[in-house]
């Protein structure tokens, strides 16, 4: 799009009325825009196509996850406490963007406050079946060929469980990469801004305008990895589908050339299942402590479940599974000097069916907590011809480095099955 | 006051009406305030003595650093782009206090966006002085006896500075352990929330009611403790005032059986003073990206400057001194099991002559950027009468054992010249 506006090929408006086709043709199956205005979206690209500068995304169109803020249109948190409700300013990531030019193009669909109760975006590949939370709809419009790239968040694996469910390339940066600053909270010592794009260079493009990343140096395709195939402690959980996708990409990276070895997380990393609860809970309880006060009717059974406890926890056990989480992470960094990667589990399996039930952050919430950059790649076809998606995790802040890795991965190892992209 | 109000002894509008009483008498001279409603101050005060239940920080009037949201007055950010800007919802920090049955009192002044162009407030002590920044207000309200407890934020120096001008004590408690929810960003990974008051049991009473800290131990006063008296490699910018402070408080603790100890910070701790700026410059621009956009002619050219300077720093340099201060920070850890605290200055001397510069950060940002809690005593007053802090360094979330420690040794070292109560 970025070559084809800068040539004369096309205009913004040109790929606007393209994404808003497919949106018309889509959107009342897939439901993944919680705000999405068409005459705004036109005026906004005529305006981009009449401007004097353009930028790197010039007309690029975005999707935001409706826990991000923006001035212009709603942010309504997936919850009935916010509908209608208008911010000030612009979030960070999304000013950035916008500011290179990008066409913001709507709201998508978050779970109530980016935690597990669902809205009602379906997954593009099978319309019973839930897209994943919380960034249902940023996974979905971008899978759908809605957008090429959306805003995600992720607090324990809201970014990379949608993208494995909806066959889409998840991308979690380091912690605090991309600015939190116009971010709901939910756990703030957890929350991560992240992308769900289809192709790496996308990531690259992006994360350009968003941290002044310019050093990306992709890899030629002789490079040869040291890969840790790391199943973890939750292996046991995953479905076969989910076994199998892992077995497969290590093998065929084998056959590459790639050395991949069997790695174990050490045992003391099983904690990370109880400090994920234990500290999304009571950061949540405080980061909601307003809402709760003012409007306990209006949040869901499950969300009050998760602050009640939160607001329960002793300051110590806290503390404690903050340090906890904080020793593994010294544990884990002297591992990348072993491997350049970590190939593990995305998550269970394909995309359950229903919509109600988003998918366990088990496989994701290990990285998260880490605070190491993740992606997923969707690379495997499950036994429903759902996607299935594995995961590179790469060393704290290896960010431009991981992102390099993933694409010349991604290009061996392929992608899995795509959405139709004729309605 | 909560035992006065539990007691029967004195009503909220009681405390209230003395608070206000001070503000009419001072508020000409002080300026310590951004917003503040005497009306709505009575009328909730009124309200919590007609409450059918009891919070345990009932009626205590909370002084609000204005970059801290709160749904009921405005907040300002100390910038002209905020004026009469009204958020949806209080801060986790604010709506806590309130949910304990504080009574929200007003926004304190802060320099432009937590930053360091000045608002107006004055030194209590010498008017023709800087209360230090950027938590001008708070720490001016406290001071002066308007409030008792006031919010306060620091990104490099912004609670310890303006507790040692103005002779208060100042708590920065381990990075994000209060809540950040509805705090404006300044620069994310520093940003840090916490309080000025004149006593560390109000520390303790507000700590419960925001982390569920209920375990603070009081030391018996014949607890000696291990002390690293760390002068830093900015020893020979500090006044003889601070310098005496220090060297005053040593000498006393030693006289009082602590064992005091030289303790000298690593070398490579000096690139702490570069890493700050890379960092504060670098997140300060993102967080500000959407004001930078629409109104950056409302920017102060101080605040322009270190926004330029951040959005022309690559993402490399960014994460180098992310890097390396991590690595300092994992140097310090095991510090704490030589010493119980560091002693330290709080900064440079006196509170320098003149409100526009505020002073400088550099003896504080080092355990800002280290993430670790303090406490800033106003134990010493310097050639011009005013007072000067030391500064207590305690290990990462051992807030409860500092602030413990800290009562001890402020009841011994006693505290420097206070405002006078009378006008």
């Amino acid at each position: 799009m970025v070559a084809a506006v800068a040539k004369g090929d096309a205009t913004c408006e040109d790929i606007a009325r393209a994404c808003l086709e497919r949106v018309a043709a889509r959107e009342r199956v897939v439901h993944a825009w919680a705000h999405i205005n068409p005459d705004a979206i036109i005026a906004e690209a005529r305006r981009l196509d009449a401007a004097s500068t353009r930028g790197p995304l010039h007309g690029v169109p975005i999707g935001v996850k409706d826990v991000i803020d923006t001035y212009d249109m709603p942010t309504q948190m997936g919850s009935p406490i916010y509908r209608g409700y208008r911010p000030a300013a612009d979030a960070s990531c999304v000013a950035l963007l916008r500011g290179a030019g990008a066409l913001i193009f709507g709201k998508t669909v978050t779970c109530e406050f980016a935690g597990v109760t669902a809205g009602d975006t379906t997954n593009p590949h099978d319309a019973s079946r839930t897209p994943g939370g919380s960034s249902s709809g940023s996974a979905a419009a971008v899978a759908d060929y809605m957008v090429p790239l959306a805003f995600g968040t992720q607090t324990g694996g809201s970014i990379q469980r949608p993208s494995s469910f909806c066959g889409v390339v998840g991308y979690k940066p380091s912690f605090g990469l991309i600015n939190t600053a116009g971010l709901k909270p939910a756990a703030v010592s957890l929350d991560t801004l992240g992308l769900i794009v289809r192709s790496l260079e996308d990531i690259a493009l992006a994360m350009r305008a968003l941290t002044n990343e310019s050093d990306i140096a992709w890899l030629p395709k002789e490079t040869r990895l040291r890969i840790g195939l790391c199943r973890t402690y939750l292996w046991d959980t995953a479905e076969e589908a989910t076994q199998q996708a892992l077995s497969d990409a290590a093998e065929r990276l084998r056959s590459r050339g790639d050395k991949v070895e069997d790695f174990s997380l050490p045992e003391s990393f099983r904690e990370l299942s109880t400090t994920r609860e234990v500290i999304n809970d009571y950061e949540r309880a405080r980061a909601m402590a307003h809402e709760w006060q003012h409007a306990r009717n209006s949040i869901s059974e499950g969300l009050a479940k998760s602050i009640t406890r939160g607001f329960a926890t002793p300051a110590a056990r806290y503390i404690d599974a903050l340090v906890r989480v904080d020793e593994c992470r010294r544990e884990l960094a002297p591992i990348f000097e072993r491997y350049d990667l970590l190939l593990a589990p995305t998550v269970t399996g394909e995309a359950p069916l229903g919509l109600a039930y988003t998918g366990h952050h088990g496989f994701q919430s290990i990285w998260t907590q880490l605070r190491v950059p993740t992606v997923s790649l969707p690379t495997y076809q499950g036994p429903n011809g759902l996607p299935v998606g594995v995961q590179l995790v790469g060393r704290d802040h290896g960010d431009a480095q991981l992102i390099a890795m993933a694409r010349l991965l991604f290009e061996f190892l392929g992608k899995g099955p795509s959405v139709r992209t004729n309605s």
